[in-house]
């Protein structure tokens, strides 16, 4: 039984090292060749709540040959098609797909490569950092929720629900896990692009009524454009939860800070804000907020001459 | 005759100095210690296109006693009222009042302390700056349009149209000066906000198209909510203005910038696209993106910790 991790960054390493110490036979992909190195050479070190180093499998998404039974998809959203495309001489009609990143419509491009049946859509609470090439930090503890996309599939499903569970990663299968989904998107939607823009941590962002505003208005974009697409959403519940997450997560810079602040990358706002904009655009609900805040990030990459 | 500039900032020492020069009585009035200090010692410095040093009276506003035949406002937006109370005891049934400064709604406070006979709206295209306390960077030309907001108050303030052309400052009585300030609103409302919230100049904010949607959808929320005012916009001519703007401005960061980025002082949001927000709200006009972009700047004083 075959795992490959495709995107091997800080949560793709967190995945792919707890499968191999459970004994699991796993392949981490990556394209970032400075970590591919590392961690060939010295193997991939592990901080944090506890010190390892493990010698694990990584190479390039194009020199995996090994046929696949399960691939778990953890790029960043624009590499997403890429990363498929790549990935298409290890796939069988029998290799099972699980889409843990961030954001709305991966589905939509996963579809394109992967039958229906084979399709699992998940969420985590994870996290994870990396410490420089070759070394993850891993701390505090998570869960995974997840559900094929079609119902014919669930049963399979459930060979990973185990295999993820031994090796402790905490995995739920979710009878209607889209509705989470789209609650961690308002944690990313409200948090990420305004932390980025504000260049500030969640806590000082959240720390204002002005700003409490704003998170309030993306939120209800968000919930009007999920219903719009037939996911039962509470909007209510989901504003508790964002004001959770921002108490807890009070002094980080999210990933997106960390993309266009930190690193001069491209963000993943298309995905997040972004498909809300776009997906409210195809059914007629407005949603000026999130437009706004899109364009916005797109206008500070292009003077961070970002591409 | 004498004539008080209340607000010797930038704009207020260029009219100020033009003034002295042309051999007007003047008085600046400001707050601010070490400027008034240094313009009592040592004179106030012109630096730019030529050089000079003139010994014009400054002192704080409380300070003044003689009657005001005129006065120039060239506050900060949010100074404004406190400004005007301060200069209760040499205001006359007489005294003109010229309002020259950024953004809209000021008539309206102006309004407590004047009656409307003798209230100037203007609006100039000079430019200044301060190199430092006492010293004052005037480079290239500028003009000024001003209306009496009362009809009756016409013949009146030729009095003051041919002042202030004695100085050399190119002012046109202006039958319908409202869209002008409403023009020059929207360029700070469409340069202003967002180069303080990108920190970019005025040519990095407008080099993408992500840029020109959010830049096209705020002077729209402008044109709507001026126009259920009553004032006429043609909505096609401001963007072209506001383009044009931006490629001669295309080098600079606009006030607000200075303001928050660079000195981390509060800015004049409230009195530009906070103002057409609030309007909007009170006419029934939806304007997100001036109550986004009014909110993330807040937001941002608040992360700063600017009171």
């Amino acid at each position: 039984m075959l795992t490959y991790i495709a995107g091997s960054g800080a949560m793709g390493c967190r995945f792919g090292y707890q499968l191999f110490k459970a004994g699991k036979e796993v392949i981490l992909l990556d394209k970032w060749e400075d970590h591919i190195k590392a961690i060939q050479k010295d193997g991939l070190k592990i901080v944090g709540d506890h010190e390892d180093c493990v010698h694990i499998p990584i190479m390039r998404p194009e020199e995996a040959t090994q046929k696949a039974d399960f691939i778990v998809l953890f790029t960043k959203a624009m590499q997403l098609e890429t990363m498929l495309q790549s990935l298409k001489g290890i796939i069988t009609d029998k290799t099972k797909v699980l889409c843990l990143l961030n954001g709305l419509g991966h589905e939509d491009v996963i579809k394109k490569y992967i039958p229906e049946k084979n399709i699992l859509m998940g969420v985590t609470v994870w996290t994870a950092g990396l410490k420089g090439p070759g070394t993850a930090l891993l701390t505090a503890t998570g869960s995974v929720n997840l559900q094929s996309i079609d119902q014919s599939g669930e049963k399979e499903a459930m060979v990973f629900v185990d295999l993820l569970n031994e090796a402790g990663l905490k995995v739920t299968y979710d009878e209607d896990v889209v509705p989470s989904i789209w609650r961690k998107a308002c944690v990313n939607g409200t948090m990420n692009s305004t932390c980025a823009l504000l260049d500030c941590t969640i806590g000082e962002f959240f720390a204002s009524e002005e700003a409490l505003r704003v998170v309030d208005t993306i939120i209800h974009e968000f919930v009007m454009v999920g219903e719009a697409t037939g996911v039962k959403l509470d909007e209510q519940a989901i504003k508790d939860y964002v004001m959770h997450t921002s108490v807890v997560a009070a002094g980080h810079y999210p990933s997106m800070h960390q993309d266009l602040v930190q690193n001069h990358r491209l963000t993943e706002i298309d995905y997040i804000n972004g498909a809300v904009a776009k997906k409210g655009d195809s059914l007629g609900i407005p949603t000026p907020y999130c437009h706004m805040i899109t364009d916005l990030v797109h206008a500070k990459e292009h003077v961070l001459k970002i591409q």
